[in-house]
């Protein structure tokens, strides 16, 4: 098979970012459209990388039959619908989390996804391709810190964007703290402790951004979570993180204990000055997971071409999705809250 | 005032280096007496540092009107009643934590020590007199992370210290994790964040050590506590710590953050091997806290001399207390837990 | 212009990296063309990657006129020749460090290089385009550290190709630890520094494996520069580092300063276990330069198609080969050694 | 035997500490003389602590006969007169380095030292008793790191200091960078490489502070010696250190490498703000070696009660002098220098 021919349906910060990698640092790949409701982006784009096609009707784009893949980085309100229509249209389908900002809409996802198994598809669940992370996942396999048994995350956004989130959310369902944010950090945790959660208990506030409270949302939020077999997940998630970008990661086992990212160093400096010495932070996702984009991206062209599935499944999706509205919902009624199964009977895939 | 005049009971692993402190590093301080139901340890400690007097008998020691002052590092389960009595017979006290193994005791003791103002009383949560967990409290005050809106605390003992506490623990009741461990990070929380806990949530379990579930403890846990104005608390605590002593406490602010101990780094050396880069960690509390045991203990004296007290409270032990009951309480029934006022009607000193 | 065609001469470990990024990384750069003497290398390359033409013949491929640049990865010993060859026949050139391996072959390259201005030439210290390097160029520049004064680097290999290293060493001549390994380190000195060396000591010894000392090399050694302006530069080099590939740079300056890879983390991942805390590290070049030698390319490419010259100049080859032959001067008559101008009369192009 | 009684001359900032950890701190030493030219001083301090006997006059403390041992931390022109006199008087003595200001009064005082064998004496070079110094030492002996073969040694003053320096300088003789600060890096090294310096070459200057330069002093300088057995020493000193006081201490061996204070940490907080993530600085020695200050006090102690020689020498204090010449002759010459043996014929006890 030759490269792999994507089209890419939303051009924000981050997909143009995967727009640009798929053009120029994927193996084996071709940009051969690209599609934004957005016209001048769309123009933009086309011209600047000398992309084939461009379109601002998704649809469209999805006729096409030139194309082999469609990468959807556009609004999480659209995900599910996206996806949908692109494997009906035979397109094998990468998309950004979340799966979607509904749970029954989550599952109905799945379904589809399952009733084409001769497409790949993959969810932009990026950190498990991030190197630290594959290599934390690595030493727990190899029984590097025994039995996991607890796993602590910290997913702070830095406080200079709040004023831009807010902005957001005043006009749009961004989910919540817990949803929204958090989902990648559920997500890790599963995958790390191989466990589903059982129950949970959210708290959080609006400290110095009251007006998130009238969001119904959280400026920073906390919950702890019981996993199967009593194994403890802790998740701090933000968004007034005055250093910037954190992300942490840190996974406690019976013999041994693993944290990636215990500071977010934005490179390899350190500035001695009057303050100490200092260690700048990352200030974004673009930063930190510049490698995980691409990698993710590579894996997911790779699959294709080897006709084979990613590691990270639909299932990921809708299960991490789930844990997240037991977050949200705790954090809303102060209760604890048993993480429900999102499938009416089973789980349709284990 | 000439020096201080101290008698101390209990002489175990941490007795000893308390009265080791007050023999010969504690200015003003003249260690008078020692006590200790073990006659050997007590004629040892008499010859080796010269001590002028030695009893078998707490009783005894109580009789000798040439001491000024009684320090109590006997078992948990002896604090209440050697505190009453001392202070009944007239001494000035310092008491290791925790202030009682029952909080109906600890709520007794406060009514005792408030009945006797002019004498100093001080209970031994030696971390607020660690240099830096002074230095964060300072900056906090300073306004340097803001409003102090989160607390994780990390309180894990080494694992090779888990086969001394399992044959303690087989013939003696420590309290459990929570109010036996966590003691020392519930009230760290609470000077932290400068509020109460309302709420509490802790899980946890017995992974590599199954008998520890039948103590009905667990090995290692986790507990989530709602403070006043959704202030937010995350408490760690652990027997089974792979790399030693692991005391970690971060503050997060609307500002800013601190974190003390990030790493447990048992001295400035860091060693470049085969391993990586390493940085050996502290093997137990007398190594971490030997300038904090030395600062309470100068602390105490001060106070004597001077004539005031300590800026720790007896209420701040029954508090922490009451917490520790709570947590406790979660983590053996599964449910979510109100903390309870340990006071029938009302504080007795706010 | 479209994509530029690139030939490539030396397929081993770095040129086979350079060759990939080429084929699959660099934006608007096509690799057309692959040359080693080694046959088989060139037609595993060609196979895997689709690579249009394949050489064994390096003056061959010169005839190639669909080719508009010449990347040169071959054994040191080459380079010179074939930087000339590639300038005559009207190609851009790319050329791993070092410029040579004798002071006036890189003159006179210099003096080629000097008469095609209208090609694009690059030396590939990729260092100057590590984002760490650049980040602490940019904060000098900034005035962030006032005056530089003294640049300290170390540059340690593995001891794990220690015995790789002998046994190329055996055989070839690799110009020494000084000329060989340091050459990167004395063109950052010169680079942060902004100033010429003037005198240099440099002293080492086989502490481990005393076979390097009948080569007339060290294991491990250090020189002291002085510099323009009293400024100081501080190298250490070394082919034994227990734990991994070592590379830090510090730049002291009047009011501040920068340390660039304190410790060589292999990645973001803390490894907490009965060792203490553990920073694993980088094992080599490729892993530690990974996005310098994407980055030197891209640049090398950009250069080519937006026809200007890249930041490191040929020059900068010739002064840094000069200032290491000083170095290799010093250690080898055990004298200070003032460091020559590779001039004849005067700097051909300052 | 009973409490060591110390009486101490000077009063300055180290000698007030040194005072006050002989009074209160020092088990089974009693302070029992205090001397000062500085009258106030001296009424002060033995008004505060409560000493017995307070002296202006050197001599006339030397005749008090209760006295075991004379403690001086005067300025360091006075030293080895000082250290003469009490000797002859039949004192145990203690002196703060450097063991003179010339070479040839150092060498007399060693003399005077050896026909004292039943004295203890003890030369303050406290980084020996520096727990994580001793910590590396012990490393070293066991074999951790190989055979040591290279020393790097930061001792910078911070900048914050320089005009009182520079006040100071203007009127004293301080002995310039490399003979006053660069003393302890110097004797460490001896220590760790086990190995006496052959050559040395130094260089510097005076960049932010071109008075420096008329006092034919450095503000930073760098060092680098040959030792025996083709071993390294890289040693930097200065008075400009922006982030504090920065005392950084590594040891190179043939199987790994040690670090001792890579970053000079003041305590355990890690301060989170729009900084990035800073570790704030030691202020000074104090600060930094409060520890080792104790420790050798101790030492100087139990060596009197016990009868026995610590194990720095007063033939420590005279080679690392010497050292100190040999980069003062090198800074100024800009020659590279043999270290002479400072004995006319031969060591006198080794």
């Amino acid at each position: 098979m030759g490269k792999v021919k994507v089209g890419i349906v939303g051009l924000g910060r981050l997909g143009r970012q995967h727009a640009e990698n798929l053009a120029f640092r994927i193996p084996n790949c071709e940009l051969l459209a690209v599609c934004s409701v957005i016209q001048d982006e769309v123009e933009q784009v086309q011209k600047e990388w000398d992309v084939k096609y461009a379109y601002t009707d998704y649809d469209e784009m999805l006729k096409n039959k030139e194309l082999d893949a469609i990468f959807i980085a556009s609004p999480s309100g659209f995900h599910c619908e996206q996806i949908e229509k692109a494997l009906h249209a035979g397109f094998h389908v990468f998309s950004e989390k979340p799966l979607g900002l509904y749970l029954e809409e989550a599952v109905r996802v799945q379904e589809v996804v399952n009733n084409h198994p001769d497409k790949v598809f993959m969810i932009g669940f990026m950190r498990r391709y991030d190197r630290s992370y594959v290599y934390a996942k690595k030493k727990i396999e190899q029984g590097k810190i025994g039995d996991p048994v607890l796993v602590r995350c910290y997913g702070l956004d830095p406080a200079k964007a709040i004023n831009g989130f807010m902005q957001f959310a005043k006009n749009n369902y961004s989910g919540g703290l817990f949803l929204d944010m958090a989902i990648h950090d559920l997500d890790l945790a599963r995958w790390y402790l191989n466990a589903e959660a059982k129950q949970v208990w959210a708290i959080g506030g609006a400290y110095a951004y009251p007006e998130i409270a009238q969001l119904n949302d959280a400026e920073t939020g906390a919950a702890l979570v019981k996993f199967e077999n009593n194994k403890m997940g802790i998740f701090v998630a933000g968004r007034n993180c005055a250093h910037g970008y954190h992300i942490e990661t840190e996974i406690i086992g019976t013999k041994g204990t693993l944290r990636i990212g215990t500071t977010p160093d934005k490179n390899m400096v350190s500035v001695f000055d009057d303050n100490g010495v200092v260690k700048e932070c990352s200030d974004g996702f673009l930063e930190r997971f510049e490698q995980a984009y691409l990698s993710e991206a590579e894996e997911f062209i790779s699959c294709i071409r080897e006709n084979r599935q990613p590691s990270v499944t639909v299932e990921d999706g809708v299960l991490s999705t789930a844990l997240g509205y037991a977050c949200k919902e705790s954090f809303e009624t102060g209760e604890l809250i048993s993480v429900q199964s999102p499938y009416k009977t089973k789980p349709l895939s284990i």
